[in-house]
């Protein structure tokens, strides 16, 4: 069995907000997309799909972390689901840059999102007492974290590594694009060098677990002592109200 | 189960010659610099390494293939012996180039040899009615093999990938090296772009189970109509013979 | 005075047809894109420019040659006239692939028309007996040559680098494009990879001077014996009268 | 006569100490490598290239620089002679790193000196208000400025890029290599990636015509307020000493 699961399983991480499976229709068709790269006698609908999640969710007392994967090699489909713990992040978070490069577009597309990525998996090594690592790109760009999407501010204008730069398209990352929009602060997605991380003024990843995640220390550069800037608080502030009031969010849930 | 096997297993294929497993030392080292990317906590001696293979060798009533796998998140080994089969190649085999490239160096070291690499997962997808594809290197150098390393002759000169090309460095390729080498056949190891391919007089894969693989077609392109080249010949007479008096193929069996 | 010029000249090459400069304004505008790129004090009206052309060829009593060059430290602006010399390429010619890579656009734009780049110096020392060299990108992509765009046909399909490929946008590859929809040939604008020449069943250059020029040779790799291909040719003898009465190349002449 | 030049001259800048050409046999086999890359029908003695440095040095009543150039396409052979300027820069200077990256040495070997580097011709567009700017190479390592190279000092380390992260082979870099290693300060020659800039605790430039050029300020990252760091320091107080005893800076002159 353990050769068949070594090929890789495409998955996808979720959580729950007030009990419900939250952006659900989202991950579904990310992990469809992941399942196209593939030719696998796979077929679900998205109604099933939601099915499992409610019921599953049903089992646990409280909010959940849902991991959905599924066999490259034999279509076998595994949900596991978990109480979700959040550490608190409000204080800020160290983080560093990998020496390993996110795998580049010409290797593996960057919207497969699959189990077995090695430079995930070495990147990872790199943690340490860090909450993530950051990727690069081999042209030196900034990509992603090993787990989040990474977000800075400069000058006012909030500025994001485009998804060209050979990124997955985080759903957070996506709502808080969405929430910037709605508060009218000045967005670029675009190429980020790597050398403007230590320019910027703040700077926070996003991912679906703990949603925004203020960085307070990038290796050597401390972006605050205290609190985060004003932009990455005011979307903290904004971002449940946001995203529950989203009705895209909860499509069929 | 699945999640750890998930994040990878470092592994080796050896098979035996005369039921003694080949070039066992050189697949232990190979293993133990594998096991070097990751804090696993692993020990074995090479001679403990041998004893397992000789047991489950001496189980099965022909020549076997063996895989060797240990679990970089639990350090778990995995030994599993197969016999071998060895489909006939003489004939030659067809090849084409995957529009995959091999994983640069920068994302992953090229000596890691380990499951669900995503460059491999993806590129054998392409194999279809070929015996293997090619994996470029993302400027365009010619790599190797997805199970394979590859060898070219041009006006009597053998040619193969460096090893600073960004390949794993093949037992099978360093015995074919060495029987060049006695046999006095210029060697050229270096950077090989992937144009060269279509300009060649022969070329041949290599791997652990089959030796040395004649190509007589890649892609559109013939090497031959009904057999291998003359260089291509003579190195897969003096194949066997030579690696069987190698004794270095046979340190501690 | 040479460490002024060796700064770099940022340049246009046009030819007329009848007597008359051709797309005269495409040249124009690709020139004031070079421009700027540099602060350079420079400004000329279309109107102006033409009238330089017109009055330089009239000097000339048949087609002629013109190059347009700039300097980018002083400002100073060259216009050289000279008999235009075609030598006959209906029975095609002969090209190789180049060692030396295109700059890529991290390192240059690919719009800018300048002297002095040294890919082309260097790609241009490897031509000998060839008529041009095609230069590749250095992730292995079809770029174009030292002086001239590539084209493929592989099944019926006309295939050409895209922009994005990182190459200049040429006036003659614009042209062939033009005519290729106008006979309602299909067409692919993308990413070519080097190895894909090897298959193709025809293949051409375009440049202005020469327009589209059949390529019989391609290192080892024999496209035709006596004609050009069945899309080359009618591609061929549809140009001129095309672009003839193309108005947009006739604009202001 | 500017379409010869515009095809690049492969030169090499020079200065005096006391009036006596420095490092001239190091120039002068520099600009023999430059060379060689073209079939140029040139050959010159180290006797008369030496010869024609001190007779045009004695027409200047100071130090001098010289420019050595010579056309790629005519083999004209272009001393220039002027006093040498020497700007204070004891108190460091500011510089930034360039949007535009070195060109790769797949697309021109790294150590051909040659005019009309289209990076270093736009990359010079930048320096505005900074001393120089800091070209990267395509993989986002640190490669040299449009006219130095770059050193960083970590943790009482000496750290400068390799030859091999694709960079012109400085003298004065060689210079201040010896003089670290007489004094015994640990020396890393390396691929050094963007954002250990700004980790380092020191930086410097060196250049032919200033020696060593503390750096004060990279983009918003401040070195020092005052003083140079101490290994800065260290090595600008005896590079001077060093380098006019070092015998092979004298051979010829």
């Amino acid at each position: 069995m353990f050769e068949e699961v070594s090929q890789g399983l495409v998955y996808e991480t979720l959580r729950t907000y007030n009990r419900v499976p939250f952006a659900a229709y989202k991950h579904y068709n990310r992990l469809m997309r992941s399942v196209s790269f593939f030719d696998i006698p796979f077929s679900m609908t998205f109604e099933e799909f939601v099915d499992i999640l409610k019921k599953g969710t049903r089992q646990i007392d409280r909010e959940s972390r849902i991991k959905v994967l599924l066999s490259v090699k034999t279509a076998e489909l595994f949900f596991v689901f978990s109480p979700l713990n959040i550490s608190s992040v409000e204080e800020g978070v160290n983080v560093k840059i990998s020496k390993i490069r996110r795998i580049p577009d010409l290797s593996t597309p960057p919207s497969l999102k699959i189990t077995g990525r090695t430079d995930i998996l070495l990147a990872r090594r790199e943690i340490g007492e860090c909450y993530d690592v950051i990727l690069t790109g081999v042209n030196g760009q900034v990509c992603e974290g090993s787990f989040s999407n990474v977000f800075l501010v400069k000058e006012g204008r909030l500025i994001t590594p485009s998804i060209e730069s050979g990124i997955l398209d985080g759903i957070t990352r996506e709502n808080v694009i969405k929430l910037a929009n709605r508060l009218e602060i000045p967005l670029e997605e675009r190429f980020v060098w790597v050398w403007e991380l230590f320019e910027a003024d703040e700077m926070f990843l996003t991912h679906t677990s703990a949603g925004i995640v203020p960085v307070r220390r990038l290796n050597d550069h401390l972006f605050f002592e205290e609190e985060p800037g004003p932009i990455t608080s005011t979307l903290m502030e904004n971002f449940e109200p946001f995203v529950l009031n989203l009705e895209e969010n909860w499509v069929g849930t």
